[in-house]
Parts: structure tokens; sequence; C-alpha cells
């Protein structure tokens, strides 16, 4: 997996040392992520360059760059280090505590006003408490980013990541909760004992099939809304990048015969989303057999890699394999979706080179469009689950808000996120249009 | 129980007649909590006046306030309950997000880095995340406040009380955690399953004898500081109390006979910590013989109220019930804390007409004195388990910063919870001084 790699560099201050040093970078096969001219110093200046590099397999970068004639690196910046030290989330009082009569209002003796409150008329507790706006981000650490089962602790910081997106974008409290466990049975039991806590549970970076086994057990269980982010939070945003790119090039998305690539969390949640949107035929290809099973119980179809590429109109890719699409197998016509990051299955270029239609890969797909808004709107209705229609609601607000050179909105636009949870919230209520199948997961 | 109730009175701009009202308040028995003029209209006041009452019993002064010529009782303020309304605490991001780049550093790419870090060497899960300033708020709902077993929905307003506690006076982030389970294993599984995602664990309003097993349960499994704030955290700032009291009337704490009325897990805890101290003789009375038997297992000595009364130099009550001690068994030259709140087991102005040497009720002996300073102090030494010199330290520091006027300091004086952090952080490192008995609990 690639992960940024910050090198400060000293070049000559001479027309063609950054080209010089730019160019042994993208030799080596290397992305340049980020650029900046940290200062000047007589006739040299020092650069931050930021890279997108495999730790174990581009380090002879590093040895090439100090062979230049121009160029010397001489530190490595921790900035990405840096940014996490000590955490990324805090949780603050909302109210002031300045005087002995707030801190009498707030806690002992007032608070008990507030409790006996909620002892007699629970549903007190929402309007009383933080519930509203608390999410729990649950995760086991076997499935992290790219990285695959790296514990709950390495996982933590991911989860902050996704608290502090949740406080940027949705106003929610987002708590992380890192419980080290692989039965389902135990898992389902911790998360239904510590429910109570919140208004909501989002699963995060469970791998599956395990992912599966725990969200349905959760949601039989729980009277509150309950997503894995993994799953269907990417099938929202997925949808959408689709709404978007059959619209553009006129196609009927419903009527396309759509093959999944990769039937992981991922892979699984667009599957069904799709199927459920109305989408007639969707096929799919995975090497595990449990995976295919799982597409055929709500209608889609296990094929081959060879046969999806053959009979797909629209092909989406989430195997996290670069390169697993063979340019030869593309054929005239075709939408191609190749969303794993940082590398597609196949370059949208080289898919248009083979007479695909529209083609675009998942740097524009960011999951961080879909979690807040869709809490924050499920949370704001009360809703005691994630319907398809709310689902819907936010893919259809995210492809209407999108700019026309973008398949997706800016993920920092905070007006996108307060739009999809006011969508998801009319859906949950609902005052929404309806989806025209609903399909159980 | 009694709790603020806040009457909005209109009363004429004539001398006495807020006198009046005060007066029939006070014949009702009802402590004037706070009073404030809200304004002045033509030729009547208003008035904001907080109670202290006991909703069930003491209604009747409504209508005697009504039935005065110059008053009305014109409203009943919400400020508590608007105080909490959306609850009282938020998660907020520590970082910046206001630009891909920054978005790219806290999330996905960058983010896997310090996960990559983490997975590596896991004690850099302690720089690298929010854990040293997060500490799980766990209740089952079974003892809050006087309250009794009000049920966990019931218990969130206190929870999320603590938590802007810890936010406002010792920037940690307390995360309430509502678990609906009476049974021990149950709990304490529960508790260690999620405990990977806390710095350290906050016991809170469970019931004894429930608490005592569950405490020592997860003392024996978890690798970080487990502490029950009602045991411990009442039980260090009663031990400042109690060091100021003793020293202001020159009495040897150690070499007194203490009685502890009331050994459920205030008073469990504060004759476990005297015992630890070093004072010799822990008398204890309560109505379970459990909670004698407990007292027994660290050298305490189970007595009847009349005989401890008899036999104690110094009496500690800690039971709830008001008026439980007699004025008459009050011998002269004992020194009485009798801490229950808000109404104490005897008036210190009676235990001083009896001929006590010094007495003092619970008003001045709150628990947000300590647990403050004892978890800021413990997770900034990365100390596994609180200690009982890690008690004492904040004890003494309390009672070092307490003015000459009080029994101990101010709860809202941030200064005086880095100090006690700062004493607890010394001790857990093994640099301050130290107890010399060591009880386990």
């Amino acid at each position: 997996m690639k992960i940024p790699e910050i090198l400060i560099i000293e070049s000559a201050h001479k027309p063609g040392s950054l080209g010089k040093i730019l160019t042994v970078i993208g030799e080596a096969g290397i992305v340049v992520e980020h650029l900046n001219a940290v200062r000047r110093e007589q006739d040299q200046t020092i650069w931050e360059i930021t890279l997108e590099m495999d730790p174990e397999t581009d380090g002879g970068v590093i040895d090439q760059i100090n062979a230049l004639p121009n160029a010397k690196i001489i530190g490595r910046s921790d900035r990405i280090m840096d940014r996490h030290r000590d955490g990324k989330i805090r949780m603050v009082s909302r109210v002031p505590i300045g005087s002995i009569q707030q801190l009498r209002d707030i806690y002992t003796p007032g608070v008990a006003r507030v409790s006996l409150a909620i002892q007699a008329d629970p549903v007190l507790q929402w309007e009383y408490t933080a519930l509203r706006h608390t999410v729990a981000i649950v995760t086991n650490g076997t499935a992290v980013l790219g990285l695959g089962d790296v514990g709950v602790a390495a996982a933590l910081p991911v989860m902050e990541g996704k608290s502090a997106l949740f406080a940027q974008l949705a106003k929610i409290s987002g708590i992380p909760i890192l419980i080290d466990e692989k039965d389902p049975e135990r898992l389902i039991d911790t998360i239904c004992a510590i429910a109570p806590s919140f208004g909501a549970i989002q699963l995060e970076d469970i791998a599956a099939p395990l992912c599966f086994e725990v969200e349905e057990g959760l949601k039989a269980r729980l009277d509150r809304p309950v997503m894995h982010d993994d799953q269907h939070g990417t099938a929202v945003v997925t949808l959408a990048a689709l709404i978007n790119a059959t619209a553009r090039v006129d196609v009927d998305l419903r009527d396309s015969v759509v093959g999944q690539i990769g039937l992981g969390a991922a892979g699984i949640g667009i599957a069904r989303l799709l199927r459920s949107y109305g989408v007639k035929r969707v096929l799919g290809a995975d090497i595990h057999p449990h995976a295919i099973e799982r597409l055929e119980r709500f209608g889609g179809e296990g094929r081959s890699l060879d046969a999806l590429m053959a009979e797909a109109d629209i092909v989406i890719a989430t195997t996290g394999v670069p390169g697993l699409i063979k340019p030869e197998k593309v054929r005239p016509g075709q939408i191609i979706l190749a969303l794993s990051n940082p590398e597609p299955e196949i370059a949208p270029r080289r898919a248009l080179q083979q007479g695909a239609i529209f083609a675009a890969d998942g740097g524009s797909v960011n999951n961080a469009l879909g979690f807040p808004g869709l809490f924050r709107g499920a949370l704001e209705a009360r809703a005691t689950q994630f319907t398809d229609e709310m689902l819907f609601a936010a893919a259809n607000a995210l492809a209407e808000l999108t700019p026309t050179d973008a398949l997706v909105p800016n993920v920092l636009d905070l007006e996108v996120h307060a739009k999809v949870a006011e969508a998801v919230k009319e859906a949950a209520l609902g005052l929404g249009s309806r989806g025209t199948l609903r399909l159980s997961i």
C-alpha cells in the first residue's frame, strides 16, 4: 500500500534543478501529491515534496535524488505524524461552568431534575442528552484502510479521523470504540451492551464476511440506526457517481447490466444498493464462493471476471488490485469505474483508448461524502434504522449537488453535508420519494 | 431527594414583600439556594428564586406563596432543563480540516502512516492518538446520585455532567458508557472488551456491593487505571477535608479512633483509604452484614451506631439519612463530618452545641475536586493502576491548597486541578512521598 512520504529537499536555485528531481521521481513510477517551497537560502531552495510511495518497494528513489548534482535530501518531514500527536479529537463541554450556580445546574443537584424527567419519560433522553448527536464508531481492526488486520490499537487513528470528520462536517460526536474480538456473537453482544450510550452505531473496517453477520445481528436486536460504512456509505457515494456518469453519457442506469468486480464489503454494498435502486441485472465476480452466494441472495448473478467484462454495460471495480482489468477486455461503449485507491484496476485513459464511453477512478469517490450526512439525517429524524430510501435520498442529493466537471461534490463543502442530512431526514420521515424495490441485506 | 425548583415570582415593590415570601419558604423548611432579580416592571419586581425542594412533599409552599397579598408565582423556570437541552458535551476535532491536503494528512491516505507506526510499536498509540486524555465513564445506572436505580437512560445526564467537568477542569475527554447490566461477570467482560478504546476507566454510580466486585475484576484483568469514583474519589476529598479539620483542632488523625457511619461505596472507600493512610482504628456501622465483612477485610471493626458514637474520636457519616445522628449521642471533643447531601446526618451547629470540637456537613466536600486531577495525573504518568500513594498525593495536594476559611479548595479553581494532577503524576512515577501502609481493596 502507498502512503505519503514527505521529503525535504535542498536544490540549487538554477533553471531545471526542480524539474530534474521531479523527473527522477516520475521515472520511479511515483506520483507527486503535493509540493511546497519551504524557504529560499542564498542560492538554494528548500522544497517539501509529498510523494505517494510504497515504503517496501519505492525506497530506491531516495538514493537517485541524492545522486543528482544539484539536489540533496536534507530531511523527511513529520508533518503527518505531528498532526496526529496527542490524537485528533477532544470532548468539550457545551455548557459554561464558570460559577457554582452553573455547576449546580449541570451537575448535582440540578442534574437530578433531568434524570427524574428521563426516568419518567425515557423519550426525553433524546432531548436532554447528547444522544442525538452521538455515534459510536466501532471496529475490531480487521480490515483497516488497505492495510488489512492491523489490530485495534493501530486502527484507532483511523477511527479518530472518522470522528474528526464527523465533528467538522456534521457536528456529530463520533466515539471510537475498539473491540479486539473476531467472534460475531461476542462482537454483537458487546456492541448491544453499550448501545444505550449512543444515538446510532457506525461499523467500520471490519473484514468481510464477519461484517455482514455483525451488522445483521445488530439490526435485528437494536432499535437505533446501524450502518457498516464500508458497505453502505461507499455504496451511496458510488451510486451518486454512477447517477452522474450515466446521465452524462445518456445511459439508463436501471436498464444497464452492471458488473461488480470484487465482492468484499464495498462491492457487496454497491451491488446490493444498485439492485435495490432498480438495476435489473447485477453481475458479480469474486474469488470467494461465499461472496457469490451473498450476491445471489438479493438477485445478483455470479460470473468469472472475463464473462463479466464481456457482458456488463457498466463495470465497477473495488478489488484493491491495481491493473486487474486488462485493457483488451474493455468493450466499446462500456462505462468503467475502477475505484480502488490509490491505484485503479485500469487507468481511465487506457479504458477510454479501448473504446469505453466513460471511465473514472476512485480519486473522486470519497467515502467521507456519505456518512456524516447519513447519520446526521437519521439522528435528526430519530430513525430506528437506515432504510434504502434514506440511502437513495443521500445518493440523489449528492448527485444533484455535483459540479458539472466532477463525479461527486467537494467533500469539504459543509453545505453539501447539510443538504444530504436534510434529504436523509426527509426520507426517514417518509416525505421523500420512494425507491421502487426494497431488499433486505 | 431534594432537587432544585426555580420559581418566577412577581412581588410588589414595597418594603417587606420579598421578606414575606422568604419567610413562607423558610417556615416550610425549604432552603433558598439562589435568588435573582430578573427585572423591574412599574411597581412590581420579578424574582427568580431557586429552592431545594422535595417534589413529593414540598409542593404546598406554592399555594402558600400565592396566598400572600403582594406575591404571585407567574412561572417556573426551565433554566436547568434548558442548560441540558441537546446534551452537555460535544466531540470536536483537534486538527484543522480546511483543505484537501489537511484531510489527506489526518484521514486516508496519511493516517495509514500512523497506523503502521502503531502496529510496529504499540506504545506509540499513547503518543499519536487521544488515548492519553480519554477516560470511559461507565455506569449501569443502579446508584445514581441519591436517586437509586433509575436505569441507564436516566443516568446519562449525570455521566455527561462528569464529562463536562472532566473537559472543563482537566482537559480530559470523558466518554459516557451506559451498560444496562447487573451481572458482575457480564459487566466486567463488556468493559474489558471495549477497554482498548480508553486510557483509563472511571466507574460511576454502580450500587454496592456490585461495584466492589466489578472494580476488583477489572483491576485484575486490565493494564490501565480503573477507579470507582464513588469510593475512591470521595475518599480522597474526604481525607483532604479530614487532614484540614484535624490540623485545625490539633488532633492526630492517625492516632484517632475513626467511626464511619454508612458502609456503601463512599463509606467503604473512606474507611479503606483511612486505614491505608495509617489510621490505626477504624470502626464502621451499617445495617448490611456484607458491608461489615468488607470493612473487616482491611482491618476495620464493625459496631452498632450507638457503640460507634460512644467510642469514635472522629465520626464520618455518608448514609443519605438526614438526622440519623441524635444530638445526645455526640460526645464532647468529637470531630463530626456529616457528609450526606443535601441534608446532613446532624447539623454542624447542633453537633457543636453538644460539645463537638469541630463539625461540618457535606456542602463543602465536592467529589469533583478529586477525579479530574486523579485521572489527569494517572494518564500523564502512563500509570497502569491507581495506587494508594496516588490517592494520598491527591488528598495532600487538596489539603495544602485549601484556603484557611474552608475545608477543601474551590472546585472551579483550575490551578487546584493542575496541582492535584501534578502530585498524582509524581506519586505514580515514584517521586512523591510514600504512604506507610498498603492495603488492597
